[in-house]
């Protein structure tokens, strides 16, 4: 697999970091997950709880085996030295300083480990007057202008309903690894890469910022109108609702053949994308009343044999029972031995040669501790006095 | 920096590709915009048009060299083939079949350059009954159910205003490409790895998908409430509103202390989280009667204080002006000579060694024709003729 031979030390908890690791897992990294002793990533009881197991727990902690260590004991933070320095990567979402708090600043890792790739995942960036405050995927949602520009423009602003910050950060946390890992095999020496929450989501503003730097307007909402574009936007149908996107003018103009609206070319208030824009309250009141005399499901075909963009606005149970959702097998099931069979997500990214596939379940609590302790050198004698003292 | 290198051979266009290469070239790859003589991305006429430059374009295709290249010739096809023969990564948009028709199916692409990684972008897949249909980033937002949790519950279902589907689905394929890139390193054989708009929009639907998996009940929009989770959401204070969330038990007694509500501790219909959110309503209306008597910003000292996550939704224009978002460099100024200095977004993902950076201005059409030719092994005269016969 891709990132196969890559040992991962994962300090993360809870949503952005184990995604993160996931994401390196699932092209096969040894990510070796740090818990709690007793305790473990809260996560293990959040969410549906099915056959003993969280199913969200056992969704973003696939491929991970896990090791239970109390980090406030110095012979724990000793297992952790001793892993580190036998691992190509270590991944962490504590707050920033806590890591050095526990003995483990830069220079400490760079001693330990001078291949060592660390990445780390924070709410607001190591510096900033922010950096110490509590961050959440919400917050971030909230201050990183995304709301500002979500729902209608008389309404209130939303949140994205997924935790997009949270899943941002966690992508650009892999993707930052990956690279460095790249690098590291040029010239042997580490890196280290943080990503945020509030600095990832910021990232996704492109078209909005853009023109808000070009102008030094700020946006406003349009709902699922599109900002420079009519028509354009979520239409009811007989049955349903439809999202059309024809953004291109050539798209229009089949849109108004696939509509049988071809008047509409000679309404010298439709004639360009400007006027439209204008007169877009008028043009969609047409567009509406035309899509309200048939079905969604006479729309998805007719307009797509036009070539328009367009989709019907689905529920998960829609989504999952879709045939091309299927076809893409973005649902998936793995067995978890002692649980039955979890149903989860499946795989983004379609590799031709070393597909991403399920190698492992989500591990119990502590479930390879004594495996991996071993690997890195441990006694048998010595793994019994460690967990005896609590230490594993 | 991390990949340099890497030369890419670049075919996107338009948004989703243009942003995975973008992430590419940040981190150091040399990537080759592609584009039609004359024509060019269409995104060079979106968007502001400020001194003679799209600042979208500028945005989004920083880094990059541009080569004109005519592919509906043979000749250019030629060009392509010498250009795939001597990059590490080839990238492109089309819709599924077309680079194929164009002569460069696996087949000629593994002969031409058997370490080659070609990553491609759809909207929906390459195999599958849509795998044709036209796509976009809202459509994908409607039928991956991302918009059937976002809005409120008897509202209509909203799209994140920023273009996710896109954006996630560059961000993974650039994922894959440095996943790709790393298996090369040790088996020197390349790989081919695609992502699309859906699946990718799909993959972040974690906490639901997994309690839709566990239930098979599909989830209902909660607005800006958390679906499991009370007190959670948007609140108006004296002179706006404030985003709150304090997910945990421990950070809502935290909270009841900086709101001096300490005797909701004692009433019987607020003990636990679920009776909470079982009266929701009830202790939203008291919060949020606490929170309207003072300002947003005193709000955020003092519930930062108690270390309970809070933030303000910020427009674009509060965003950037924010001392965090400066600290962070999410807004950079880079030199366009004959357009001046663009503002555009900075860099999310942090390196500590090699960081990213603006090496080259978005580059005037076709501006590296004659470089890069060259740089292949073109001579002046063959490289005369070419554009003589408008191939480049």
């Amino acid at each position: 697999m891709p990132l196969s031979g890559i040992r991962v030390v994962d300090l993360t908890r809870v949503l952005a970091g184990p995604f993160c690791s996931m994401l390196l897992a699932d092209m096969g990294a040894e990510v070796i997950k740090i818990e709690i002793p007793g305790e473990g990533d809260t996560v293990r009881r959040a969410g549906v709880i099915r056959d003993g197991i969280s199913w969200y727990f056992a969704a973003f902690n696939r491929n991970k085996r896990s090791l239970t260590l109390n980090l406030r004991h110095e012979e724990g933070r000793e297992v952790l030295a001793k892993l580190i320095a036998n691992s190509e990567v270590l991944v962490e979402n504590f707050r920033p300083g806590v890591l050095a708090r526990m003995g483990f600043d830069e220079t400490r890792l760079k001693a330990l480990n001078p291949g060592l790739v660390y990445g780390n995942i924070t709410g607001f960036g190591e510096t900033g007057p922010y950096r110490d405050r509590p961050s959440f995927d919400f917050i971030a949602q909230a201050m990183s202008g995304l709301m500002s520009v979500t729902g209608e423009k008389d309404g209130l602003p939303f949140r994205a309903g997924p935790p997009i910050a949270d899943l941002l950060a966690g992508l650009y946390g892999a993707l930052g690894i990956c690279a460095a890992l790249l690098a590291r095999e040029k010239s042997g020496r580490g890196e280290k890469v943080g990503a945020n929450l509030l600095s990832s989501t910021i990232s996704i503003l492109g078209f909005f910022a853009a023109n808000y730097f070009a102008t030094g307007e700020a946006p406003e909402r349009t709902g699922n109108d599109h900002a420079i574009v009519a028509p354009y936007g979520l239409f009811r149908t007989k049955d349903g609702a439809v999202a059309l996107a024809p953004a291109q003018e050539a798209t229009y103009q089949r849109l108004l053949d696939a509509l049988q609206l071809p008047q509409l070319r000679e309404d010298p208030d439709f004639r360009t994308n400007a006027l439209r824009l204008k007169n877009r309250e008028k043009i969609n009141r047409i567009v509406g009343a035309r899509l309200l005399m048939e079905t969604s499901d006479y729309w998805i075909a007719r307009l797509n044999a036009a070539n328009v963009p367009c989709g019907q606005v689905k529920n998960l149970a829609e989504v999952f029972a879709d045939p091309q959702v299927e076809d893409q097998e973005m649902a998936i099931e793995a067995d978890h031995p002692g649980h039955g069979k979890v149903r989860m997500l499946g795989f983004p990214l379609k590799f031709r040669d070393r597909p991403c596939r399920v190698r492992l379940p989500a591990p119990d609590l502590g479930g390879d501790t004594e495996a991996v302790l071993e690997e890195i050198g441990y006694s048998a004698p010595e793994i019994a006095r460690l967990k005896e003292k609590g230490i594993v």
